[in-house]
Order: structure tokens, then sequence, then C-alpha cells
């Protein structure tokens, strides 16, 4: 293996992300060393992954030790720290996402950030350091990769963000329709295959809100300057309008290997057989529409939050988690994710500081918060 | 003004895209100096573009000299070359276009490049040269601009250029009712406010057909690695396909001020008023289906003669030059511009060499043999 190899940390390994990560790096051997896998509570496919790839370091959240010889258990934190490894690749879920994305920054790494949360709750704190410590965010996020490649070569500022939704499984149901939805349903979605909390945020359209609030900061761009439009197709993943009223997109089949690999591989461009170019003697249309703001309230209390600012985008955040979590568990209903949220949102008394303790202070509360409402004092 | 300041030649400057360009002067103070001005035959209009914009060069085709004082007469080649000019606008018609061409690039000059027969007919020519003399060709054509921008930024050869094209006023008719359509149909084109002849292109699918030629040099790819899909909306410009799958794609109003613009700032990008973002509550589908190579010839005899190459392609745009100035003198039917073209590639006894020479000789004996075809020897 030459110098070119790249040294990988990959944090949620067994997720939806980390699987499809291990997935491009098995596609293109010789290009990537595993160097270390974290994970939760899934050790049979840790175990799987550990023999497969090797890792030197491992870490997870479970009581019996992986049977590996020659491995090193860490703490998550400190794996996305280390030393040899170049690219720290932040898959997991939630507000979990948090602290190993800022040990990672604080190391001055190349973050492949697929966790929305922690840019949602701790933005400004992640970028400011991010400038702080050289470290560069690289997002593994479809939306987000897509304007990260219309926005290559280009030297002036963006106009205009323009985030793509598909509208999620329930689009155009009325609010009543939505009341009897269940999880299985809204787990379906219609073309990404995603983990169980996005595809409830999909559901819910809060995905997107959030993905405003996080491209608000990968971008450095104002939040009233990122449009959302609903695109059921799913083959534009994002936009980017330029001053001169030049619009730039990206297109592709809905496949997170290629934003995975877009990162991994950047700026490199290489041919993988499973991420073939768009058939266009298939695609006949592509086809937009408003986002029903009524509806589907996530998006609305997600705007709202990231124009407030402070630590309204982290109460949001998690107080979201929650009554998704509650969602899936059949302890409330659809509808009640965004009341339960909308509720949070308003018992919040902010801070306006960026300090780290007063954003995790503010999600605990949150989360203490959602979970009263939702199941009142019988939590 | 400042360094920044940009010396502009326009070759073709009273035709449709030479006037886009002075608007787009207009619309930048400061930015530009127009250096010289050249025209063919409408001298009226000349005349007060010389007035507004004071060139201190001009050429044109007419008789009588154009009245302002201090101003010097050239040939138009000269102005090509002239030192003091940093942008050479090819925005002449036709054949025309070739030999200012290769003066501008023999001088080693950055060239905004409108015209598509001098690359069409001398591609090989052309491109050597400009590596030759260090001169760059910058595309001023609303697809191959939007190849060139959504190229930006990338390392990697793209794997597939895909051209969009309107399908021009005639989409879905029949052969028997082309053969019905008037000039003044086939000029009234549904998306785009052209110059005369790259409208009737566009209504034959010629155009589209000389864009793939044009992009084959432009951008040293294969003919093969490049596919036309027709897209009524002309909302999508073009589109780049990568090794990894992914599409870039660039998208707007169609306007030709847009590529114009980009083409005369690069790479900068500034906000125009009239050219504004789109509206996507106003855009609700664009839809895709595949070009007619039956009823629209044009497009497949294009494609065979970028395959053969040597003088073939000379041929195919000389002999629809002329069968587009006899459909517009209603002395033939509008099938008849693709038979013409057909029979006198037929008949071309092609040459694989690349010299200059060879290719006007060719081109020279394609429009004889064209007017011999449709009109007998009645010339």
């Amino acid at each position: 293996m030459g110098d070119s190899v790249k040294h990988l940390a990959i944090l949620g390994s067994t997720g939806s992300i980390g699987r499809q990560t291990l997935d491009i790096v098995r596609t293109f051997p010789g290009r990537f060393e595993v160097l270390a896998l974290a994970a939760g509570n899934n050790l049979k496919l840790l175990d799987r992954q550990v023999e497969e790839f090797k890792p030197s370091v491992v870490s997870h959240l479970g009581k019996q030790a992986a049977p590996a010889q020659g491995i090193r258990y860490m703490q998550i934190d400190d794996i996305a720290c280390l030393e040899e490894v170049d690219i720290v690749v932040i898959a997991l879920s939630g507000d979990a996402g948090l602290k190993p994305t800022l040990a990672a920054i604080r190391a001055g790494k190349r973050i492949a950030l697929a966790n929305k949360e922690s840019l949602v709750a701790a933005g400004e704190i992640i970028t400011t350091d991010a400038k702080k410590y050289g470290a560069s965010i690289l997002p593994v996020d479809s939306e987000h990769s897509a304007i990260w490649q219309c926005l290559a070569g280009e030297t002036s500022q963006p106009e205009r963000l323009i985030l793509t939704a598909s509208g999620g499984p329930f689009l155009h149901f009325s609010a009543s329709q939505l009341n009897q939805v269940t999880p299985e349903q809204a787990l379906d979605h219609p073309s990404w295959k995603m983990g169980r909390k996005v595809t409830i945020d999909s559901a819910t359209l809060m995905n997107k809100g959030l993905e405003i609030i996080e491209a608000r900061w990968l971008f450095n761009i104002p939040a009233e300057k990122i449009t959302v439009i609903v695109h059921p197709q799913s083959i534009i993943h994002s936009m980017v309008e330029f001053a001169d009223g030049a619009i730039k997109a990206q297109l592709g089949y809905p496949d997170m290997r290629l934003p995975i690999q877009y990162a991994l591989l950047y700026p490199e461009r290489l041919s993988n057989p499973g991420l073939p170019g768009l058939d266009w003697s298939r695609i006949r249309e592509l086809t937009f529409e408003d986002p029903d703001y009524d509806t589907f309230p996530c998006l609305r209390l997600a705007m709202e939050a990231v124009e407030k600012g402070g630590t309204y985008p982290a109460v949001l955040s998690a107080s979201d988690e929650v009554a998704v979590d509650l969602f899936l568990d059949r302890r409330i209903g659809f509808n009640d994710i965004a009341r339960i949220i909308e509720l949070t949102l308003t018992e919040h008394e902010p801070s306006l500081t960026t300090r780290l303790e007063e954003v995790l202070r503010a999600a605990t509360w949150a989360r203490e918060t959602a979970r009263r409402i939702a199941l009142g004092d019988s939590r």
C-alpha cells in the first residue's frame, strides 16, 4: 500500500452509514485502511467487521469483550483523536455524535460527518473550532454533498441553497390521515434506505429542517438563503444558485454510497460498479412542489429554531430525538412528534451563549421536558 | 478604470450574440472596454454601437465609411489579433467565424467563442493550435457553458456529457407535417431567442449535432461519450456525468446573456438584474425524452460525420449552411435540408488530413455541391 492509503476511524460502524462506509472500503481495495471501529451494542456485527477489516482499535458499549486478539479498546472520544487516523467518519445517530465530533475537530482531523444532530445543536462551536484547529468537515449526506459538489471550483459565495426533499412516505397526506399512521408505514421510505431515526425524520420533514440548520453552518450562509422544495423522485439531490442566476445541481440515484465515497476519496472520483449513472431512457420527468408547512409543522419549527438561534436548535433536535423514539415505541402518535417538539420549544428559556455546557444542558432539559410532555409525570 | 478592466474585440457585434454581449458590457460599467467592433452589412446599427461604446477600431463589409472620427478601420482577422485586446468575442455566424478564430488563436488570445461552425469544421486544428499558442477557448453557448460550469473544480475526466435539446418548434411533428412548415414557423423557437441560422438548425436538430462535434473538441472527449436528450422546458442547459455516477447539471432560464456573462467575467459571478434565479414556485416539472432520429435525420448525420472525422464535419456544416439559406429563401422545403446534406456527404470523397487548406477546400466543394443538388445546374 502506497502513501495514498487513507486511514479511517469509523464511529458507528454497525449502523446504516457505517455499514455502507465499509462497503466503499471493500470496493476500493488498497485505498483505505480501517484503523478503528466504534459501535454501540451490535457486538455480533462488530465482531464480523473486526474479522474482515482488522482494525487495531475498537470501541463499543457492550459488556462482553470482542473475541479478536491484539486489539486495543478505547473510549469513542479517544478514537476520534488517534494520531494515525486521516479521516474520522462520524456515522453515529442522534446526540451521540456531538462529543466525538468535537474531539475529532479539536484534534484537527478531516471529518466525514454523517451526523446531523451535532451541527444542529452546536454548529457555531463546531465551525469555530474547526477553523481554530485546522479541521475540515466533509458532509456525508446526499443534500449537503450535492451542494459541496456544486460549489467545487466556484470562487463566489452562493446566492441561495435549494435543498430537495422527497416528501417522504406521507406526501399529500392530510393531518387526519397522519393521525393513523404506524411506525411501519413511516419506516417505509419511498426512495431512500436509511437508519430508523432519519427515516422517521424524513416522514415528518424534520429531516429537511435539520438539514437547513446543518447547511447554514457547513456553508456559512444565512438560513433565509436556504429554500426547500419537494422533489418526489429524489434524483436531484440539491442545488446552488449563484449571483448571476445560474443554478448548479447534482443528480443521481438515491444511494448514500455516493456521498460517502465522494467524501472518502475527495477530490477523486472513481468508478464504482454499484453506482451506475442515471438511465435517462427511464427518467421521463422530475417534478417539484412546495412543502406543506401546515400538515408537516416540523419543517417550520426547525426554520424558526435556526432563526432564533442560541440553544433553540439543540432543544429542537433533542426533543425530536425523544419524540421519534416514543413514536417508534408506539407510545405517541405521528402528529404528536411535532406537537411535543413545539411545546418543548415554547417552554424553553433560551440562552444565546454558544458555550458547549449551555448547549448540553439545554439538550438534557429538552429531553426531560419532551418526555414529560409526552407521558406526563409517569416517566 | 482599474487593472481589472477587460478589453474586448467583438466580432459580429450587430448579430444576436454581439448585441447581447454589448448588453452585458452595458450592465457592468467599468468592467469592460470595447476596443474593437466588427460587423457585416448592418452599418446603421454599427454606427449606433460605435457612438455608444467608442471603440478605437472598427471593421465592416459595407461600402460607406462609418461617420465617427478617430477610428481606425481594419480587416476582421487583424482585429482578432490586436495586442491590447484581452478577450476576442467571436459572435459571427457560420463559416465566416473560422478565419478570425484561427487568427485569434494564433495570437494566443482568450476567445469567447459563440461560433459553432469553426470548431465543427476545424476542431482538431483549432484545439491543437490553441495548445501550441497558449490561447484559451471559452464557450459562449448555453450547453457548452453549462458543461464548462459543471466541470469547474473537477479533477477527473467526465464519463459522459449529456447535451439537452429543446426539441425545437417541431417536436413531435411527423415527417409529412414537416414537409409543410414555413420559414416563419421554423424561426418561432419555443424557448430560445437566437439568430436565424441557429434557430433553423434548432428546428432540424442540426444545432444539437453541431454541438456534439463542438463538445467533442472543446472538452477533448470521444463523441460516443456524448448523449443528447430532449428536454422541452430548456431549464437544464446540459449535464456532466462522472465516473462515480454523480451528475452535475446547470440550470436557468433560457437566456444567452448568462453564458456570455460567464465567459466574459470568468471565474467571477456577478449579480445581473436581467438574469434572475429560477422561480421554483412556477417550475413544476422538467421532462425528458429521446430524440427522434428518423424524423430529424440531421442529428444522426452529424453523429456519423464526427465519427468518420477528417473533412466530413466541414462538409456537414457547409452544406447545412447552404441548405438553411435556401430554406429561408423558400427555394427548398424543410425536409430538403437534411436530404441535401445527406446527399452532399454521400458524394464527398474525404480527406483524413487536418490541414486547413483541405478543410476549406472541402467546405467550398460542399457549398457548391449542396447548391447543385438543391437547384440542379441552374445555380
